[in-house]
């Protein structure tokens, strides 16, 4: 055997061509030659670059972006850590500022989970899950199970096991809103499965429309596609839109009409800046308390994490769905599947408990627990509205005010000329600006194709988690210089 | 369109039948069952029951059993949870026993990662990723670059990423070990790829045969079957067993002549009894080094974990693999790949860190981290020996000595009475002897079947974990009443 000729087992055309197919342009060539920047300005040798600072603008990461976390969550993690400590209460309470309820907490944590260092069971926690189930029913006025609760590595990790579940042939549709999210046109590329794209209604701050949906299912049908599932992101990404009511029971009478399962991610249901946030888990009981009957076989599947709201904690890993109306045949087999991976992180899973469960009026953390996270919203949305004005000043570009998520989404004019230029360098218009404005202020965005966008319109997706003002000013002056040199 | 009758969009006939097909017995039915009497001792309620604790032998859950973590990691974690601790070194070093290395290296940790609750680059941090390389080059006195180094949410994440990438169609086939750890075979049958069984050789203490994985290649290969891969795991998990350097090489010449990528599974590389560990990649580099030209195109992916070694830090779900020779494009993909899931638990690249690069001879943490570590070792090693003198006392168990990771795989030999029982009930023997021991002792191991193995061969798996030896004795009684029951 040893005269065969030495070749390589892998080489890009013969690898999995779906993997190859995936396109996840958050984390894509924009995000690595911004890497690259920061790296050389680590490094003391970026003397050659117009910047001083790179800022990640295009993922919502608030910590890296110096929003520091919230206290009562970190001396909780602290001591599980290292439940050496919690023999030293006095010293702690005396002279390190923690209170008696971090303490309390500490010592309940790990009575349920035994150890961090320890697996738990391969949907989380019980006594976790328990808290889960408890927050939901206080955010939604109705009954939630333990049960239905699967801890997740993020919210990430739970669309993926909720697609990998659904997704049973290469005709299996999933209806996506466009602009979206990429995780889940990238997750369905990699299963082979059909995204079924709709689009979201720009003119009306990027509500759904039903008569869009509908005609993307029709569409679908059409074509042969078995359409199983419909993915509503509320509030928006990259959008920021805070979906109405009657756009969420429209979207659950449409599901209930056509057998789809419900997927809503609303990671992002405490960053809200107008109206307030109403879950599908509520909306869905109250149209089944008044069509009793009608809407007992919807399934909906709602995700939320630690990562966004006010808590950023996107380095932990931690997140939860919720299964409603789930058949349990179908339930245990997500059970089976998630338990191939063992667990998700433990120390992520107390972090989703003490946000679920933080300190309440009159507890000892209470106080700074409520001023940090209102500290925090406020500092969101003030930012926010900056970046809009700022974008308000800015030639061909428009915006809609804020609404909620972490993220705006301007509409961007670009001038012929600039788009040629895109052309000959291989790029799509708004990725072409994109990479502009990176080289020219160490701001990295997501162009607009990244999530989808219709034809012959061009966008991007920035985050307003970084702190002050300077770097929107640095994107208006690029915008200027931009629209100037290619006139 | 409210006309049409309520139905579920998803049942048992309609899913992914890939997912429904994949197998996962380590948390399958069996420690369901074991959870429920745990969740009932807890409550109190299980004066029916044979026994007052369960243990969970199904896993290699070092934490879930009262191993202690090493003291320095979780101080270091301590203070990467709280960053606000670092102010206060003297109360800590005078008062709660941290020593300065502690902090110095709480700092450099959150130099590297800025917060444990941002996300990290796809691949984790560089600098711990430089960590990761300096110790695979201690370790086998070859280069390494963190360029190559891949941190991932536990091993199984890494495997599932490789598979992901390897496996092009259905067509598409992995040689795995039999008996294996079962992520493997599940992972496969998600991915709708082919599994190529090859055989260890239980009557050579479970080494690889190289006449079984040539029989294994062949016969795939006249099948159709477009063979890709060749996973290893060393050491042996279910089987403990610890391969010689000849059983290396040649998986090694057999990959090298058929463009095998190799899967080297090492997680408990440091979890060896008798001689000592011989990584994939050294073994590679000595080939190469001997014969100049002629492996250079091999492919070789290992992966490490912290959840095992004396670690055990399974809940905290790090890991990593290095690629060895791998494609520039192929391994592109792959980063993408793992973009969609953003990152790894940020703590637990941490700890990957610490593991790696534990306190150093003269360092202040020194003498306390090598006594817990080799008291670790050495209590693994004696349990180990204490189960298998117990299975040396039981009629028709036949064991190998211990050589490593954390189990035993003894064969059993069941009455027919026992065999035809099983079959009434509608299972494997070997699985119904297993629900006769977890319903008689509380013990929970895993079925022989779980893992695969010979025809006309029955065995179970137990980790050697839990402390003491009464629950050794309560195996031998167990299996002394169920023959005397089948005789």
């Amino acid at each position: 055997m040893s005269s065969s000729a030495p070749r390589r087992a892998l080489n890009i055309s013969n690898i999995n061509p779906h993997v190859k197919e995936a396109q996840y342009a958050v984390r894509g060539e924009l995000a690595v030659r911004s890497e690259e920047y920061r790296a050389k300005l680590a490094k003391g040798d970026g003397r050659d670059l117009p910047f001083d600072t790179v800022i990640a603008a295009n993922i919502g990461n608030p910590q890296q972006l110096d929003q520091k976390p919230i206290t009562f969550f970190r001396q909780v993690a602290s001591l599980l850590e290292n439940p050496l400590l919690l023999e030293h209460e006095e010293t702690f309470v005396k002279n390190l500022g923690y209170k008696s309820d971090v303490f309390e907490r500490a010592r309940w944590l790990l009575k349920e989970i035994k150890s961090v260092g320890a697996y738990s069971q391969s949907q989380g926690a019980p006594g976790i899950r328990e808290s889960v189930a408890k927050y939901i029913e206080r955010r939604d006025d109705y009954p939630a199970s333990f049960k239905d609760i699967y801890l997740s590595n993020g919210a990430s990790s739970g669309v993926n096991t909720l697609l990998h579940v659904i997704c049973a042939s290469e005709k299996t549709g999933i209806m996506v809103p466009i602009p979206q999210y990429p995780l889940y046109t990238a997750t369905l590329s990699v299963l082979n499965a059909r995204c079924v794209p709709y689009y979201l209604d720009e003119s009306q701050a990027w509500g759904t429309s039903l008569d869009a949906i509908r005609t993307a299912y029709d569409k679908a049908i059409s074509e042969g596609t078995d359409v199983k599932a419909i993915a509503i992101i509320n509030p928006g990404n990259p959008t920021g839109a805070s979906l109405p009511a009657e756009d969420i029971k429209a979207v659950l009478e449409f599901a209930a009409s056509k057998s789809l399962v419900v997927i809503a991610d609303e990671v992002y249901q405490t960053n809200v800046f107008i109206g307030s946030f109403i879950s599908f888990k509520k909306a869905l009981r109250e149209l089944q308390a008044a069509h009793p009957g009608k809407y007992d076989s919807l399934e909906l599947a709602s995700l939320h994490s630690i990562s966004k709201g006010m808590v950023g904690e996107c380095g932990h890993r931690g997140g939860y769905f919720e299964l409603v109306g789930f058949d349990e045949e179908v339930a245990q087999q997500i059970y089976k599947f998630i338990s191939i991976q063992l667990c998700p992180p433990v120390i992520g899973q107390c972090i989703m408990e003490l946000m679920v469960n933080p300190p309440k009026e009159g507890e000892p953390s209470y106080e700074l627990y409520r001023k940090e996270y209102d500290g925090i919203f406020n500092g969101l949305k003030e930012r926010a509205y900056a970046l809009y004005e700022a974008f308000k000043q800015m030639e061909g570009v428009q915006c809609d005010e804020p609404q909620g998520s972490m993220y705006l989404f301007p509409t961007i004019t670009l001038p012929p000329k600039a788009v040629e230029q895109a052309k000959k360098e291989g790029r799509s218009p708004d990725e072409f600006y994109c990479f502009r404005m990176l080289d020219a202020t160490g701001i990295c965005v997501v162009a607009g194709s990244g999530f989808g966008q219709k034809e012959n319109t061009l966008h991007f997706r920035t985050t307003f988690l970084a702190p002050g003002t300077e770097w929107t000013g640095r994107i208006v002056k690029f915008h200027k210089e931009f629209l100037e040199e290619f006139k």
